[in-house]
């Protein structure tokens, strides 16, 4: 394999689908929400792509086999909405892998007529917040004011966008397809089904197609009491350390 | 050479060979037992690969000359089974090399006609245990019955395996070769010749055929002692630790 | 995007232009003059610049639009010379993705006839000096001539130039196109309009062309009072500490 | 330039010429050879290398002119024998670059019939050692014993060799070139003319031809009163604390 390729395992007939992308990143967050979306939808696979630029590991199945890493493509078709859904198990080790890679992806848009992409992702932040996470987005303007008429952050002028998820909207931007990039705000370092199904709200409600969002709600939840629970043990050290400090003033004074 | 270039010395004519892969990895597991299974059948090299994406230094050999980093194909026929083993220097250094490495050698599998891959390494647990160790295998569902029955534990769902004894199965499953990865527990800082044993012995016993391990064996005495040397090393240091802890304590106290 | 792409918009009719460069570098000099440049002379994008070897994210707008990083080709005519103006968001990541990407810069020099290269930088000190920034120049014998008659200091055998603000040069002149790079002394932690101004003063008027300096000026004389609170400071530390030191001699003696 | 490219400037007629290669390297002992070689000879250059795969930055040459980074190609005539010598300011940046430079290098070998190959290089022990560097050989078994003659050690067996002194040896075997690697002991933080001259010695021997190595001579004791200077200190400093470890002993006792 010198070069990326993508196996076709059949030609679904689509009516200007939209792609949803979600790869690994911060918080694993677009990645719970594409496979949630796919999930819920019973999408169904009909490609894979392969790329020298994955690094060179492979995945060990539940049952004892191995595969190389991959990214998959899934269509599924709900309340009359064409939908291509893209998950995968990393993103490209090197910068050129990067754009060799999303240019593959951008090309299975191109033949299945793809009008629109969502990418989604993770924007972290490094702090544990309480209530639900701000979802950012930047992207086309148009498809963005139907964000923000539904709570969407509009970042502006910010830091980049590192990996799949803005250079996709870059380089598809440069073949004539439009979309947005929706970031949901998370730690960083936990997973966070909590973020992903912030995203996955906004993403649906725009869409207009409905999916039971039961299975990742219960999820969500356990994230939220895991973040609680680490919320407290660190205002729990803070206050003792505030106080062992208080101490040692009151002895030196 | 801007490509990976694989040399053939000669064309044997093989019937369904299985390749067997043992490269430098993890306590020199795989490396050891190919090398010893090459060296007790009498295998003869047949080719040569050389790759731009291995790393930029040459090997001197013990009669002062010097030569390029290279893998090695042998054929060796044992037991009525044909056999091509595969063995070499190093491992490529990027990621992007992995693959186009691998692919040289599965096109040099599909050219012979091999029907089954048996890749060798180490799972580095970073400890010094005592006993037998434990072989892990993951890869084709039937084949891996085989290696269970013999006493293999299957890898279920567990971390990646890194390398060319994953890619090399992860790619060749996609080309239609399946086969399995065997992985000796090992430290993973010493060269284990035990692990290398006890992935051998299974193999073997698998494939159908007999070699004489002997030579494996006494190396493998010998790590055996070095290993229970350094363990020994380890326990005395903690007791003596443990000892000044308990003094100190009692000074205090 | 395997290969790095010029978009050409408009094919300008230029008469032995010059072009001059500015990309992201020390103090962000280059830019910072070579944006000023296109700025004050109404200068006109004809083409951009995309490629693989640049890093894998992408730019926010500050309309929360993205676009893929990019460099930008502007026209210029003015006292009856025509120039183009090269700019960009980042440099490529990887030494072969600065050669690959200079020469297709170079491509676009050739098609339009450019005869000079004028290319713009910072030369870190790791100081923040006082007056006027000291401008560095090394390149074509002939041309320097012209810049040493106005105050440019020749460079000669001092260390290598990193990066596009040489190679451009160094690639230039096998290919037949003279230069001269023209780097402003910088600190090299603050963006510096002050260096960034010294070093278009020097282009300009070498160029024979005459530019409204004025808004470079404002910023300039922000960056001179950003400095001086920084020498301040650190000047008001450094005699805290001689003071602490002295105090501490004259207890022990 | 997207490719490593040769620019021949003439081609000289060569009868079954060796080639000799000093890169930059360990002590630059390789680099000094070659280049006094080069020197003294009074070679010509026929050809210069440039590569992709080459650090990107430029050279300021002595009189404020800068160029591209490269290998020169000289060539010369002495005692009836046609020498080509490889000198340059770099080494490539990765190993696939190494590996692509090397063949371009062994290209221009080949167009004019090149019989041997002498690499000259550096052998870093980390010590300041007193008296005349060893000079230690690898290599083609037939060459090797004329320098076994003349008093080089022959490496057997031991670490890699790493980089373009290899390489090209490694490589140019697999072409049909045969040839010796003689590699200068070196402490390998200091710029080692002592170390040069010692491993030039040996090469004009074997070569057959006379140089005057007074030049090289004078540097070499300038190198030789600088080591002596350093290892002087060191054991001076060694002293003192000795002595100091002795004060304190005698205390505690």
């Amino acid at each position: 394999m010198e070069k990326t390729t993508v196996n076709l395992h059949s030609r679904p007939k689509l009516k200007s689908p939209v792609l949803v992308e979600g790869l690994p990143g911060m918080g694993y967050v677009g990645k719970l929400a594409a496979e949630h979306l796919a999930e819920e939808l019973h999408a169904q696979k009909f490609a894979e792509l392969y790329s020298p630029f994955f690094p060179h590991h492979v995945v060990i199945e539940t049952n004892g086999t191995l595969r190389s890493l991959r990214y998959e493509f899934y269509h599924a078709h709900a309340d009359s909405k064409d939908i291509i859904i893209l998950v995968g198990d990393v993103q490209p080790v090197s910068s050129e892998g990067h754009y060799e890679v999303a240019e593959r992806v951008l090309d299975v848009a191109k033949q299945f007529g793809v009008k629109r992409l969502f990418t989604l992702g993770g924007h972290a932040t490094g702090r544990y917040s309480r209530g639900k996470p701000k979802v950012v987005g930047v992207g086309d303007s148009k498809l963005l004011k139907e964000f923000r008429a539904r709570g969407v952050t509009i970042e502006k002028g910010g830091g980049p966008i590192i990996g799949a998820a803005g250079l996709l909207l870059g380089l598809g931007k440069l073949r004539g397809i439009q979309g947005v990039c929706l970031l949901g705000e998370t730690h960083g370092a936990v997973v966070d089904h909590r973020s992903a199904q912030a995203v996955l709200e906004m993403l649906v409600d725009v869409l207009g197609i409905k999916i039971d969002m039961s299975a990742l709600e219960r999820r969500a939840k356990k994230t939220e009491q895991m973040l609680e629970r680490i919320r407290r043990e660190i205002e729990r050290r803070e206050r003792k350390e505030r106080r062992a400090e208080e101490k040692e003033a009151w002895y030196i004074g």
